[in-house]
């Protein structure tokens, strides 16, 4: 039985990515942890099933959408069949035999899924050639929204754009815009949050050459909710740094500034070194960082693999 | 400037790439190192001039064909900028940044190639919609034929085999039967070469956590000629030992046996443990055995990962 699944501690382009690849190969998609609000939010607007939790990779054949990363995927990967990664992230691990894989450096792994049906691509990755429903074009421009932070962060292309117009018209939502900030809006609704669930909303493990770094991000649209709890976010990150960590930053992502304050617990002097940044309390604002995946793990991977 | 190269030791699958995707990216195809003589008859019979040899990446944009691995590319990698890596090995490296990587488990990088071009889907790579003239399309087939020694490798597919009717016709070659047993003759012409050059005619190295493992391979229809100089092979293994390997692999793979000796030289345990069997005097016979990559570097990698 095929599987389809997005990383750990999901974000909606990884559910919204399995669901749609999933109708494509006729696999199920699944999930490795809760909806975050957003999520859960687009699923309830198109109508759309939440994913089977699944916890195991025995005996399953396995494709991995949006994460190329053991620290991001089942524990006990090794134990599936894997055949296939369709991504826009870093390579971040190696396989044991040749695999489907498929990356492309776009804002979202939702953009790499519209690219391959708009160019009827579905067939070249093992998929059928069937129609976009409405309603799965709506997941996909919503995850595109999504990761790229409505088209603000600097991983957005003018693929993105244009692909999200397309899909636009297919799931009848006039106004991208209108719908982008609803959507935000639903994204930094974190005031009833334990300072936990805020940092597991979008946590992610790395392996950098043997050192384990977590990088936590949430983005606002207003900071206030968020600042008030912030010595409280940071105790909750010094306990989770107890797990073996040698590093944990967490990004607060102000999407109307365009720039993330770092909250920073383990080793200040990596990141200080990586991001020629000084910490303070702390903390540290990087003027313009957005991305993750584009902005910070590249110069944190850089630091510690030399 | 971009340069498009396949691996060290090259191969005929990795310069009739290159060659054939810098036609369509408007790159410069590269090679690391000598020419092999099934690769020189090649391009002597297409009139195709050899690529240009580099050593380094530096300033070099950079798309790696025919290999996903640190350890078979330039030393320097990290010095270049990756931008894509077009592929059909298993996964055996990381990146810092995304890139475009297309990797399917076919019988050759120039199967892939082939598929890309045949689906109008050079321009989703970044290429050019050009047209594909007789002598690329002849490089195309003969590194599917050589690759999968003539469709007899286990790594085989039924797409290697149509696709490489089509570029048969394009390249006005009525009996692909007739022109692969020119080209197996012309990989088996070992006659006249050291024990050395024999060895790095298709030589790989891997890092297996931590571990060096070198894996070579000669494939040829009438093992007489290896077979009279094996034990100056195993003595030049041997010295290529003390370059601080774990454990060196050569495959003196017999054609029309199907099926391998295997030279070993260093961690015994380790290959005996990995492949089952016991190796008296240095060699053991793998039945069935011709694919360093789907049938020996698999089982190795999981003996020593885990
Ligand atoms: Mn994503
Ligand atoms: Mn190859």
């Amino acid at each position: 039985m095929l599987y389809i699944t997005g990383h750990t501690n999901p974000d909606t382009d990884s559910i919204c990515s399995a669901i749609v690849l999933s109708y494509f190969m006729d696999g199920a998609p699944a999930r490795l942890g809760k909806l975050n609000p957003e999520t859960e939010f687009i699923l309830k607007r198109f109508g759309i099933m939440e994913p089977e939790l699944i916890k195991s990779a025995k005996g399953k054949e396995l494709i991995l959408v949006d994460h190329a990363e053991k620290s991001q995927s089942l524990e006990d990967l090794d134990e599936g069949k894997l055949i296939g990664i369709i991504d826009h992230h870093k390579v971040g691990m190696t396989t044991s035999e040749p695999i489907l894989f498929i990356s492309k450096p776009l804002g979202s792994t939702a953009t790499v899924i519209s690219e391959l049906y708009f160019n009827n691509m579905m067939p070249y990755i093992g998929g059928k050639n069937k129609e976009l429903k409405p309603d799965l074009a709506g997941l996909l421009l919503s995850a595109i929204i999504s990761d790229t932070v409505l088209f603000k962060s600097p991983t957005t292309t003018e693929t993105d754009k244009q692909l999200a117009e397309k899909l636009a018209k297919i799931a009848n939502i006039d106004d991208i815009n209108k719908y982008g900030m609803e959507l935000l809006k639903a994204k930094s609704s974190v005031g009833k949050m334990s300072p936990e669930e805020i940092i597991s909303l979008d946590y992610k493990n790395f392996d950098f050459n043997g050192k384990k770094i977590g990088i936590g991000q949430v983005e606002v649209i207003d900071v206030s909710e968020v600042e008030a709890k912030k010595q409280h976010i940071y105790k909750a990150l010094e306990e989770k740094f107890k797990e073996n960590y040698d590093l944990i930053l967490f990004l607060i992502t102000d999407i109307m500034k365009e720039g993330s304050e770092v909250l920073v617990v383990g080793d200040n002097k990596a990141f200080e070194k990586a991001f020629n940044t000084t910490v303070e309390n702390n903390s540290t604002f990087l003027e313009g960082v957005m991305s993750r995946k584009k902005q910070v793990v590249p110069p944190l991977e850089k630091y510690y693999i030399k």
